[in-house]
């Protein structure tokens, strides 16, 4: 089965990000080539989208750290990131967790603490409001919300940050399993507000870690400054 | 042509909102018919959705009381209400404004007086803020947006009258000709929100009427009643 | 656990609404969670979208009263509104019931008795003509049905209340999962319609209670019938 | 040019409806080419979709009896049809008409004579309720309603012919050009409702003479109503 | 429970088509219910959508004739009807043909006898061309067909009688769960062809009985009528 | 200016296709431009897309051989193919033929002769049955086809060479700007059909050089006809 | 249940393509007919999408050549082709080889050996450039993808064999179950490129026949590669 | 008029993003009164979406500088900006310039040189791959493609600044107007990518302005470095 994956194992030296095993849709035999793959290497690896049941269905899962919660695991050496955090992920309602951690938990397998901020949605709109001066200090502001998404727009009028909007399935009928949300972040009203595709909390984490790659060391003295 | 119209001139009886001339669509020759027959019988008539090309077409335009901007047209004897008004009608942008016009115009057809405010989208949250407690003093805010729609969710959880929300066709791409805004408003995370059709300002209006000929006695003079 | 909730329990006190709990797609552990903190607070609190499987996870479900027909629960202290109805809930099918029930239990939980008319479709039109006048007398008829929704039209040509429809998913094919429903009651020749998520009887309870709070003086105890 | 068309002359022989030419995104040329080669053979020939424009652009107009507001021309020898009509053609309001014309005219090709009620849409339900039972007297009843297309329900349930729902482009926004009363049309709770597509007066037509040739011996010639 | 359902039990006088009980997403309770109502009036009535979990459900089944196939059940008196068939129902492939034996239990619940034509799709053009002469024989063809229905279009070419689509759910990816075989029956270039739901066989059924009804005077006992 | 393209000359000798200039969309400027390009380095180029109003305002016009009907000009030297055409181009109706006639000019740049074969749409079926034989000598057919595209499938059935379907955007309503014809195309039931983009024409013709280049010794001068 | 199945074992000789059953949404007593009406004309024949549960409730497998990761079964005689291919199917990652291994065994049961490269994506432009010059060399190269499908066009701008894409469901939310391939497929600015529904493997490989009974003489056995 | 705007002239010292005005769908009336407004507190502004027509309605068109190709126009005091830029602007092809001229401009009136780099579509791959080591020297790469959007995932797995994809809404048919790039993005194999909605050029440049005010000055030595 070995030439049913070709790693990309240079992606992580060419763009800064390593290779992540997409597990939804996998079977665990093909999971558990990939894992073991990886550790043949010695290269950390990342697993999303990893169901209790299959995971209960690997054969070597002690090596892996597991998060049933955000479905992730890490195959390390591996420690939670420290130091003050740079990025904060803010979700709209309790449901938009398990995304909001599969955000933070790819943002800790690239070594950058993160700051949790759950259940603002603007329905009460004091909730974001309380933390407005706070949200201002974090170079990126990853905000997950479902049904219609109107946080995205309401961070985005506040905080001059990136702000990475993640739409989430959460809803029902005319949420359209997160369509509404997702075009909702798209048509926002606040300038400069990016997208990334429905419950993908890997993918605005990633993004994150791209603009942070820029803030340390690469390219540093950013070209010509605006005067 | 007279029988191409079975006019409902026993509607304003019945529900308390008469016949009104839906104008897109049909011929100069079929609305100066309809107008002629609510005359005959000294109806007052609403005409919506009258573009200035097809007004100039019309053989009597002096009995008819249009304003292009809205695109209506008002077939008196009629004056504007006062009186203090119990509906507001709140605009996200300037391109909103044509529809939020609508509204406040089938509004007064009505004899009810309505309070506008407009350009105070969630970009800048304090723009909308600044009206919050004269937002709770309303029986019915009608909130016209387009693009995400994401002030809809911020009057609906700022104030108690009953929220109705006016989607617009304003925006391009994802906003999907006003799909966008009107999925947004169905999935509101503030509870008890209503909608109408994209661009329906005449609709939210006739919405509003209902909820004021419940407040003043049934069918009774409404507020700044009708004479 | 605790910060993954941030309640707006200021909600009620702000716009004549309290916060609810929609369940689905919650763990059994964030409901009792949520249910504790309301406890706590000595605050009642709506559930909905809680399933009977969902129901019997919970640890400490004797404080709730469950309704699996409608999947709501209600924290109380809670008893049956009494007094004349201002609100009737009013189904095309038998299979809307459930989505009705939801908007019952609701407007219960607000303290407003209200009567539910069920199976009148307009196949037999006979079934609706045969409540015409009765339905004239409410402040607010909530409509529920799915396939086409025709209903939602004939009953807001009828009655001068305001009229909420409720499109429900019943249906196949075509029906879209209750998109068809919502597209025409949003599409309605009746004036003045206004509609509400696809199954959300709650959402449409909610608006009644907004017009009933401004009924009878703004967000006084909202437990008393329109006399 | 001639090879441009391959004309199937023997359709009316087979199936007892002639070829028709559908001139909307032809030219000039291939319509008049086409109305020759009809006229050569001496055969009657139905245009649909002919706009003023087109047709102005026409060679050889005087042969065609065309009606702008249908937009149709039929290559005669051709009389309208007398006696008593078989199948009735039902509008929900005004802006149907010209789909409910291009079904009268078909029909007329055909040599049916057929009834026309306009303008009866179920926001005042006592219209089509005052032709409830000379509607039971026919043996098809077309229906045109654009928006969200509650007649077709309505009819359905009163009268016991073959009831064809054709959808019309009327409304805008969540009416979506039609699709909304085709989906309602569809999905409609009374039984034995057929559809045809959007704005398609031809086709419904064509539907209903494949029923009166069943009633009146098949392929007889079909110019006498049923008695 | 009792008020749960409003039968229309004057339909069949009224239209010639009585009620169903149309069985998914209802409960078995209420199924057994709606039969109890029928049993009571000495009425016969048809199930559809009846799975054969939702049957085993049933507290009386003994006095319903069900068949699994098709997911129907009858409550009779009842038996097969003979005669020769006015009613074909072809359909284009094998899996088809629950959809198509609940278009030929439905004809038998009224008491008319049908052919099946099973299986032949145009891939195999002969298959259907064997059958044309037969077909011409037959006022009604129901043609049922998944995927891209070219068999619709095929077969209204061929044959005078009334041609009713019913697009099924089968195939995958493209066919869109039986809206590719819907849009392709709605847009057929045969003239006159008329569609119903997807999956609708039942519908199919019920139009083909409207045009039955006509040919043997309305509402007469039906060619090999039921007793 | 110059930087606004960078022609990629190099793909004709990787993969026996040239660069073609889509003009739709671009200004009548970077059209010469690019042609000019060509002309500098004496390579043949297509342009396809291109309008009368546009080709117009081209500067230099003497050196394209324009057809206004398929909106194709060709910058030679060129001259039409002769021999016996591999390929057949077949359309259902009329309405098809300038996407056919694209597809055609495109064979005719690379050197290979086609055969046409117009309105032969299944509604009289004797139409294409009468070429049965002869389709099959060719190595591939395209078929193009709107509205409900059912000439795919029946093409499909007959012959054994590669079937390229091109749906096309002719039809109205449920045909949804050729999307109907498309899905056809994709959920066929004879196997092996192929598809190409709506209206694309020229991709269809590409399609069948890159098979008669695999057909002559790869990449050779593709002028002359199959044997 | 004989005449559920009209087989068209006549469609090999017409056009060198097998009859094959297609046995998702089949019962496993008509599959196990299916197979006894080709075993009884010993006939070879494919099944596909038959998933294991399906296969384990045949009652003769013993005759079947069945694969579950594919979920193909074939009848035989069969063995698997030699010699060198003329095909090469690629896929974009993982998650692609069951529907790669649906056309591989296709390949195989018409006797064509197919050359499989896996795992090959963008995101690592690397992967397919290293199989760039062997890629030329095949007559036609299936490729297979699901989300964005950026590797059809990636490999439709590299040869010049025929491009088949094959889209697959692989992804989640915009990537809309293999819509987004699909589309990607049609609109690649490649030139030349084919598509087949979503997860049609099989579609694809008959597609690859149809060209390889062009290469070698028209309907001759088609078993030896192109040497 | 002068309540129509509600000017956010507090936004660019709150996020660094200032107010800009989306001309499409207003009149030249309101258009220069927004111009005045600036004016008048001497702050810059930005017009985007002017079309030619439009500018040349405004009264006071010597204050702006006007670019028709993308549409835009700046109120100064403004002047290109100079130095190394930080961000690249990559286009698929010469239709998408007109989008990435406006995200150009858009840099350009916040100070930032940009680098443009047209007509690189994965069709001649060798085209973006001559460009590979320059593009990773840049912060960020906006990359603007219409039709399949293939370019998205290609750059994204060679560069490690952030890559903004702009889907466009070049092409057609199963383009969709922009959907399929917008989806392609959202749903693309490489990692981190962002989207931002159809044509909306200024968006994808005011993404890549928060990104580089995060790089110079503001929260300057961001939190805790990957180690």
């Amino acid at each position: 089965m070995a030439d049913e994956f070709t790693f990309d194992f240079a992606r992580r030296e060419r763009i800064g990000l390593a290779e992540a095993v997409f597990c939804s849709g996998k079977t665990a035999e093909q999971i558990a080539h990939a894992v073991g793959l990886a550790k043949a290497r010695a290269e950390p690896i990342l697993l999303t989208r990893l169901s209790p049941d299959l995971f209960a269905m690997l054969a070597d899962r002690s090596a892996l750290d597991y998060d049933p919660f955000s479905r992730t695991a890490i195959l390390g050496p591996w420690s939670p990131p420290g130091g003050d955090p740079a990025v904060a992920v803010v979700t709209a309602g309790t449901s938009d967790l398990p995304v909001a951690r599969e955000a933070l938990r790819t943002l800790a397998f690239y070594g950058h603490a993160a700051r949790e901020i759950a259940d603002v949605g603007v329905a009460g709109l004091w909730r974001i409001l309380a933390h407005e001066e706070e949200l201002r200090r974090y170079a990126a502001v990853i905000v997950v919300a479902g049904m219609e998404g109107a946080l995205f727009s309401v961070v985005g009028g506040l905080v001059g940050g990136l702000v990475i909007a993640v739409p989430t399935s959460t809803g029902y009928g005319a949420a359209r399993a997160g369509e509404t949300a997702l075009h909702s972040a798209l048509t926002s009203c606040a300038p400069g507000m990016v997208a990334v595709n429905i419950d993908n909390g890997y993918g605005a984490a990633c993004a994150a870690v791209r603009l942070l790659n820029q803030l340390h060391e690469r390219r540093a003295p950013a070209r010509a400054a605006r005067s």
